[in-house]
């Protein structure tokens, strides 16, 4: 198999963490006999830095040229405490997502047995948890008209959705929960907002195309608060921009950190694959960030946009067996983890390698 | 100390826990001395079954006239099932909020050391955890102009606020911070919502007049991650209406459950005193809620709307006495609760009023 491949680090350990992510890439590569070319782009802070756009024009005609896109991380604390700067490094991640049409972004919260001890919930509460979020990625508060008053006393965004933008995600999820464990909680806030009340409308709707589906609608405080009750009860979740983004960080500490987690963004064209963590500007450049999140994005690449499910399995495997021989990051490592057995980013690539 | 107390009872389990709440505080009276008088009224589905109006101008207006309200629980599953409801129970909650200017609601998250264990998270990351939280409570997304059009392809909510509603409840929280740990954590999405920018700049700017306090600013995302992480690291946390709804849900598990949060809504007038948990039409009736939430909800207005410092700590006290002795009732009980210890309703009620 022939595919080009785009890296873009992004910013603070996005670096750091997608140089493995492209090792095992490649070296899948050349275990398997396919082609993969890479070429990089800059996006988000660093673009600001070199260009003055958060989003180049040259990335996004090389991340629409390419067949998949491994992502870092964006964002930098510069802005964070500016809330008057008008170009951020966030609007070069929005903006990719809505121009590539990356309406999916799915989230799986996977369980290493190795890390149950990680997570600051129980291990009998966590045991068996296998959730695979949904969450909708070009719509929402995030995209809707933003306005601010000149003399800055009042401020808005529009949150809204379209019925086929629902439709399509809906789709999607409820497509993913039949080959699973055939269950689907749509979480929303439809008694108060319209938006939400829309969603479970055509939420609704669909459910009737998958009568093998056993559905379930929840208010969002209240998924909130089950996710660390008794987060075995969700199989598929699928929900809005604004709910999944919370929802899917706070899900993190199920999986022991979010130095675990990858994610896939998926619509109609080019998929992208990134880590849910952020930046991380205060460990950048220390080589402590976990690099497992971007080497699980790209066994999300091989699995979700080429169809290699043999390879994706062995990365995954590859990650399992590394945790298995007691290999930990800082993030992921307990009191009762040796220090000898507390890694860098790089050790710790090298051994998923190996 | 004479005043008059309104109970709104609403819907679902509300009736059986206000129940309690009132008993508390009539035993206050007589063991105090005070002359509490009490009126009773109806709102959610409950009013909309009597009148059409899920909170009719009688409640209103005797409301208005009260001293202080003890309210219930509002909600109803027939709704929530269809989206398409135009009259609905929450509109009576929200509505009273917003006439009786209800802008700041304070959620404490209390944590009594004989419950560690009925949280699903690690004794050792919640021992010594204390948050208040402040949530906004009278603008936001839940307030914001709601639009549907014609053949219903699409729906909006207006997220808004204006800078006066973000320095009042700043300037409430940071005064509470004083009195506290000296620390606030405020929680936006700066990086995506102009709401947020606005939001972040208020704070930033009053913060200059608490330079005793320690203030710190954090993405709901990151925020919803922590509270499981390292709960210990909050003291004060202010935020919006709709962050503040899915944060204290979540954070309900640090407490070992819904049923003990008590939270307090005020303003400029009258203030109003609930629990934070739900109508639960699951178990209503079935003489299975948890009326410490109410309990602890009367104690809040004891201190909070009458200045009753003493008779507050009496009723928490009792509270704390009440599972010290080992009583439960089942949303907190736990595998090694014995079973002759787990109460209904009224029977840990009256555990509590001896
Ligand atoms: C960086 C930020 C804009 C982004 C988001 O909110 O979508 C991030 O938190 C994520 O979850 O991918
Ligand atoms: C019932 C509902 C409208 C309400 C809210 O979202 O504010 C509730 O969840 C709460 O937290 O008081």
């Amino acid at each position: 198999m022939k595919k080009n491949i785009l890296i873009i680090p992004g910013d603070g350990i996005g670096q750091e963490v997608t140089t493995w992510g492209k090792k095992v890439l490649e070296k899948i590569g050349e275990n398997y006999g396919h082609e993969f070319s890479f070429d990089e782009a800059i996006m988000g802070h660093t673009a600001i830095e070199a260009t003055g756009n958060p989003l180049p024009d040259e990335t996004l005609a090389k991340a629409k040229a390419s067949d998949a896109i491994l992502f870092g991380a964006i964002g930098h604390i510069k802005y964070d405490n500016d809330p008057s700067a008008k170009v951020r490094p966030e609007q070069g991640l929005l903006k990719i997502r809505k121009e590539l049409g990356l309406y999916a972004n799915l989230r799986p919260i996977l369980l290493f047995d190795e890390l149950l001890d990680a997570s600051s919930l129980k291990p009998e509460i966590l045991q068996g948890t296998d959730i695979l979020f949904f969450r909708e990625l070009t719509g929402d508060v995030y995209f809707g008209e933003k306005n601010r008053n000149e003399d800055n006393t009042f401020a808005s965004d529009l949150m809204n959705y379209h019925r086929y933008e629902v439709e399509r995600i809906a789709r999607k999820a409820y497509d993913a929960a039949r080959t699973r464990n055939k269950r689907l909680c749509s979480v929303d806030k439809a008694n108060v907002l319209e938006t939400s009340r829309l969603w479970r409308e055509v939420v609704q709707e669909i459910a009737k195309e998958y009568p093998d589906v056993e559905t379930e609608h929840m208010f969002i405080d209240n998924a909130a608060m089950q996710l660390v009750k008794n987060p075995k009860k969700f199989d598929v979740v699928l929900t809005a921009n604004l709910f999944g983004d919370i929802l899917t960080d706070e899900a993190s500490q199920i999986a022991g950190s979010m130095g675990m987690l990858a994610s896939a963004s998926v619509g109609d064209g080019t998929g992208f694959f990134e880590p849910i963590h952020g930046s991380a500007h205060d460990i950048a450049g220390q080589n402590k960030a976990n690099p497992l999140a971007s080497i699980l994005s790209a066994a999300l690449m091989l699995d979700i946009s080429f169809g290699l499910q043999d390879e994706a399995k062995a990365v995954t495997n590859a990650v399992a067996e590394t945790l298995k021989a007691g290999w930990r990051t800082g993030d992921i490592a307990n009191s009762s983890t040796e220090a000898s057995k507390i890694l860098g980013t790089q050790e710790m690539g090298e051994k998923v390698l190996e």
